[in-house]
């Protein structure tokens, strides 16, 4: 087991840092109109599943690294909304 | 466990269309200039480690999933280098 939990592991600390520098180069350019909203909808509900699959099996690396990453993708909806027309 | 079995279901079925939008929007617009091509990198590291982790559990519906998502991210990548500098 303890290759596939050290992947585990890898693979969260990863994924709560993915969408950091996206919501950076977005604050910086102010431009996020090549993002599909569509896309980020998907990613919303996509990781509210998550959060909720940790959630139901009380899996705390599971909870934390979806709640991360949740506030960034609602971050993104908030900037795709705000620097549209750029 | 039956819940729990739905949500993941739902997830995986949610994973596997979430970047569709997001390439028939480049290949639409024919711009990926907004993308950040880090998240792209670090998304590229993310989905291998899920399909490392479904080819060492032997899950298979892991496997389908990141195979998909892994082959949309590379389309991504692909399109963020040739429509740069639009």
């Amino acid at each position: 087991m303890d290759i596939i939990n050290l992947v585990g592991a890898a693979g969260g600390i990863v994924s709560s840092i993915t969408f950091l520098p996206q919501l950076i180069k977005i604050w910086e350019t102010k431009s996020a109109k090549d993002l599909s909203m569509v896309t980020l909808m998907f990613l919303v509900l996509n990781v509210s599943l998550w959060l909720l699959y940790g959630i139901l099996t009380n899996l705390y690396p599971i909870i934390i690294t979806n709640g991360l990453v949740l506030s960034m993708v609602f971050i993104m909806v908030y900037f795709k909304l705000t620097f549209k027309e750029q």
